[in-house]
């Protein structure tokens, strides 16, 4: 287990940081609660400063950092729900009448979460669109990248024992990127009544790293306005909107930049709400933020609202278009908050298989 | 760990069938796959035939017999997703298009997942009814079971290989009873566009026996036809009805009486859909069947369905009536199929706790 600095790594075990980091997961040291990741952090800082020899980063292996309990992924991003709306409901309002009211969510699959690094194969499915007489079984058409932003639970917490807002630096770790891989036509198909499931459940990679919430205070920035005001449960005291610069490459281009610093609902209020009805949490829980999008063109997190759902393609530096992923297109995820980098959060598209 | 017989229970680790029973979790075990299943169940015959001492039910301890990973519930009854449909969507077809298509489901959360006999606390959250001008927030006012049977799976799957069904009995070691505690006014503020959230997530109880495939085998029946024919990779050979008669008490009422061999969707069907995308299984994911209810008036699963969302209250034994859950208030499942008594899913409501 290591400890990333600009290019190098220090190995956590081998310099004496404790033997809860000869773990291959993160976990046992999440469980230890935040004074012992203070510590951690102040001691890491000693080591460096005296000059403690790093790993060169391309020696380090990215692993998947934690072990996942639930993951659950929230909506929050006021851009992307309105531009979702849309696509998905061109009929009727494109932001539902709770939206505004609470942070909406719903659980995804934690045992899909992969790391940094791992490929993607196109996933099978079902899909009917509206010009089709019945639905179709076969690859998706419509493979599509989100880029979030998740929080990572240390400590966790008893049922009927909400998580106040005061208490989130005492649950939460840290961040990592996210990209959770959509399929659109299959989800668009399955997606009433009941959520989206298997257009999203083959995979959702995350960051070989966690950045600890303990590097990130100075990016802590005033979040949107919120109008109306939300029920008292979920006011938080403080400045919770988290200032982190985010990109999307495709296959080598730039394709979006954002920051997060816009999404109207904050971690904190995710975490209070997300328990506010005596859900427990554990360690290694993650919760992500939604597709992360912007007002500006081009700040868009989703290929869907880059393309306007394929009628609008863009175009790569080779020449070629894209309207959703094609086979072999690598998408990466980076992020910068300040002097910190995030970890990168790189996929590759493999063909997909057929059944048997 | 113990096998449960009648009134009393076969201590498996004292009675030499393995060291692997010595865990207080049954994933170890699970993950051993089918051949030592069913060399257990044959050795336990053994010891039952040679007079091998019982520990009286009453003396043996419930526990979570096993360590939950994702949690799925699906929504497989058609006179359920038609009851419901008609409640949540008055307007509309109470049926959605895909229905008949695939079987709809969506994660729930594996972390609230609590043995029979554990207390439910009733959850807090925010609701807003049609006769409400803005959403409030407090004490649930509809609060619900829901009667469903789920499947445990023992040997896990890799990501990018789909589960056929002629190896559904490979990968799935038994069944569970699961009450899936409900919310009902949480959830219909809350559902729409990402599915069931919080009026969920508080707490799903499941039986702490699971009753393996194995014993059931001459309770496996014919299915409900179904109309129109599913995709090729739906249609799963063999008879995938379960013959389980089921019942729901309230504090001390039989309110419910149905049984599952007329689900819709069959366990294998659900099984590869949940996997056609490539997700990956893990020893100890639940598929949990959605609410069981039939066409008889009192066949149905859920106190929304047999009180018509309160419109028509049930009349208990002491003269008082239920629209819904009330504080104090006992639910007990119970299945049996033959001779084979599944274990009872008990819970208590308790009164919600405040914040703070």
């Amino acid at each position: 287990m290591g400890f990333r600095i600009g290019q190098g790594v220090l190995d956590l075990a081998a310099h004496g940081l404790g033997a809860v980091f000869a773990s291959p997961s993160l976990n046992p040291f999440l469980a230890l609660g935040r004074s012992a990741w203070e510590d951690v952090l102040d001691r890491i800082d000693e080591r460096v400063k005296g000059g403690a020899d790093l790993v060169p980063l391309e020696l380090a292996t990215a692993h998947l950092p934690f072990t996942v309990g639930d993951y659950v992924d929230f909506y929050s991003s006021l851009e992307h729900a309105t531009n979702l709306g849309r696509l998905f409901r061109p009929d009727a309002d494109p932001l539902l009448e709770n939206w505004r009211q609470l942070p909406v969510g719903y659980h995804g699959r934690g045992g899909t979460v992969i790391a940094s690094g791992a490929s993607v194969l196109r996933p099978c499915g079902q899909a009917k669109g509206p010009e089709d007489d019945s639905p179709r079984f076969g690859p998706s058409r419509k493979l599509d990248f989100e880029l979030e932003i998740g929080f990572v639970v240390g400590v966790g917490s008893r049922r009927g024992n909400p998580v106040l807002g005061a208490t989130f630096r005492d649950h939460v770790f840290g961040i990592v990127l996210v990209n959770d891989w959509s399929a659109r036509d299959i989800q668009a198909w399955e997606y009433q009544p009941l959520g989206p499931f298997l257009g999203k459940s083959f995979a959702t990679s995350i960051s070989a790293w966690v950045t600890p919430l303990g590097l990130l205070e100075s990016r802590f920035v005033p979040a949107p306005i919120q109008e109306p005001e939300p029920l008292p449960y979920l006011r938080v005291a403080g400045d919770w909107g988290l200032d982190v610069d985010l990109e999307v490459e495709l296959s080598g281009n730039v394709v979006s930049r954002t920051n997060s610093r816009g999404l109207y609902w904050t971690m904190p209020q995710q975490l209070v709400h997300a328990t506010v009805n005596g859900a427990s949490l554990q360690t290694g829980d993650l919760f992500a933020s939604g597709t992360i999008s912007g007002s500006r063109s081009g700040s868009e997190g989703s290929l869907i609202e880059l393309t306007w759902n394929g009628a609008h393609p863009i175009r790569l530096g080779d020449g070629s278009t894209r309207t959703f992923l094609e086979d072999g297109d690598e998408v990466v995820l980076r992020g910068r908050a300040g002097e910190v980098e995030l970890g990168e959060v790189r996929g590759t598209i493999l063909p997909a298989r057929s059944l048997g």
